[in-house]
């Protein structure tokens, strides 16, 4: 019940927390995303290493879980490596917040919690820094179930009884300390009493689309069918699908915007059937300083990912493409819907 | 050298046939497309269930080879169940023809290539069953090739040299007897001394693409990518891409083709960047008799396809999808260019 999210508007059944405190509030505990959906795995960390692992194993993955993650993360491993002696915090605080921040260098959100907790710990004296940073990185994770409570709010308009909603990867519970991104509208129409059902692209090469969208909508009661990338346009083309909602890595100040490879496909084929394509987001997400699609960098991932393969074939895969702004139908964000161009003031 | 291909034409290096005869004429010698790229597997058959076993299983796959690896394997399996005897073979004969041609239901020529086997052997008498058999498979054969180089020859016109090449799934060599229908225009191209560089969905869920297509095209010499499902669009959009050549698995009177799920996706992109889109199949993949693309039943495969997936998650999994005539640029077949509507005296 944050940011005035009326009880009503709460699904009844939520995915288990992707990441979040201990029992103790003294370890970080996850939801292991790399053993999903054949086993629910739990596990809790206490130490630096063991958190930058989990973020660079994608044991912990989406900005939003990263950074929260990251944020319990430290505590959790500053309270054990000082044994809770205030000026050894102070003096270890520097170097595991700044190779934590290193431990994923596109999740902007990452570098963004760590510099958040390192200044707030500049505000207090030693004896009081553990609890300071205990509760920033309670704060972060409340504004980030907030942003995702929003998100689901504001989307309630575009998922009537009876929607259906394709979506591509995982921008869910999952990605996020809260009810997600994309499927945030999903959740919250379902706690209304609405009946949704929701399709999702396997989303090759890593399948977050089938494994964990998939097992977090299942586990919410929610009807839910995938299908391959390639099934996408034929699906679109039936008439089995009333709205796309997608997520967002960077939105370009003209509205062009980056998402996981398969999402430009997706727009192509709802444009061509005239169905609505929704981008789902934290306003954080708006990229102002870049102005349009091809300023956006694509990372490439390597070949082992789209293993097995014939020795001598080479192997294309970029994490992400780039949807322009005339296929998009609506930018839904926890400020409500926005409308490029987007300013550097941080008004629409 | 059939059919007046020139040498010139034929390409140096070639994959292994997908089917053909062994050594000694009395087994049907197949390449096990189950382990491919892993296992180069050379698979002699002699018996009628080893032959309906190796069809069902997709160890042989692709409409001309089944009709080809049937028409063999009919033979094979007649002259070991008979021991050589003509009556027992003209008893044996219409019963193991039934059964192999019901082994596949939906590859077309399967039913076409027994029905002509059964036919030539009305013909002869007892004592010159099993060469007459022979015969017709091996014409089957020769035929298949001729099908495959005329493709080839008549695609010589768009690739030139430097083409990049974008195709899905696998109309290669693997699928023929030959030097395949999609790929054909890229063998011959290259056997010309053209350099053609190739790149190939993985196709998914059962990654053709990536297990067989680049196989085949590594083996040959010729430089092929393999990208995700999800990445064709960027790639077209990326400029990297001259082309696209796709195989048919039907094409109706009007010019819609079914083809491999993912086909209708890659027609949408390479529309939207102005990419020509070439279908090229055997004249006999037309089908003046289906009017258009909705009178095209679509095969659902099963789930165990996408595994893992999360328990109470449902599966949509169409084996083709329909690509529409107006984003077809041009339709290839052994008879050169043919322009729909297709009528059914056979006169495009």
């Amino acid at each position: 019940m944050v940011d005035g999210w009326p009880a009503r508007y709460v699904p009844a059944v939520l995915p288990p927390s992707a990441v979040d405190w201990s029992a103790d509030r003294r370890a970080l505990r996850i939801l292991d995303q790399r053993a999903l959906p054949e086993q629910e795995l739990t596990i809790e960390i206490r130490d630096l290493e063991a958190t930058i692992g989990a973020i660079t194993s994608l044991a912990i993955r989406g900005a939003p879980a990263i950074g929260v993650g990251a944020a319990i993360g430290l505590v959790a491993s500053l309270d054990t490596a000082s044994g809770g002696v205030g000026p050894s915090i102070r003096t270890l605080l520097p170097g595991f917040a700044e190779r934590l921040g290193r431990a994923r260098p596109t999740a902007v959100n990452l570098a963004w919690a760590m510099g958040r907790m390192v200044r707030r710990g500049a505000t207090v004296n030693d004896d009081e820094l553990l609890e300071a940073l205990r509760d920033e990185a309670d704060a972060i994770q409340r504004e980030d179930r907030a942003m995702c409570d929003a998100i689901g709010r504001h989307g309630l308009s575009i998922v009537p009884d009876g929607a259906r909603v394709l979506t591509h990867c995982n921008a869910g519970a999952l990605a996020t300390s809260g009810i997600g991104t994309a499927l945030a509208p999903v959740y919250a129409a379902t706690a209304q009493g609405k009946r949704v059902t929701v399709y999702v692209d396997e989303t090759r090469p890593l399948r977050q689309g089938a494994r964990l969208t998939a097992w977090e909508l299942a586990r919410a009661g929610i009807d839910v069918t995938v299908l391959p990338d390639g099934a996408a346009a034929s699906l679109l083309a039936s008439g089995a699908v009333d709205l796309v909602i997608v997520g967002a890595d960077r939105i370009a100040a003209n509205g062009d915007t980056a998402n996981k490879i398969g999402t430009y496909g997706v727009a192509l084929a709802a444009n061509a059937h005239g169905i609505p394509f929704y981008v789902a987001a934290p306003w954080s997400t708006v990229d102002p300083a870049t102005p349009n699609g091809d300023a956006i960098a694509i990372e490439h991932r390597g070949a082992e990912e789209l293993a097995p393969l014939p020795a001598l074939a080479r192997v294309w895969n970029p994490a992400f493409d780039v949807t322009p702004r005339a296929l998009i139908t609506g930018f839904l964000t926890d400020r409500g819907f926005i409308e490029p161009p987007f300013r550097t003031d941080g008004i629409s």
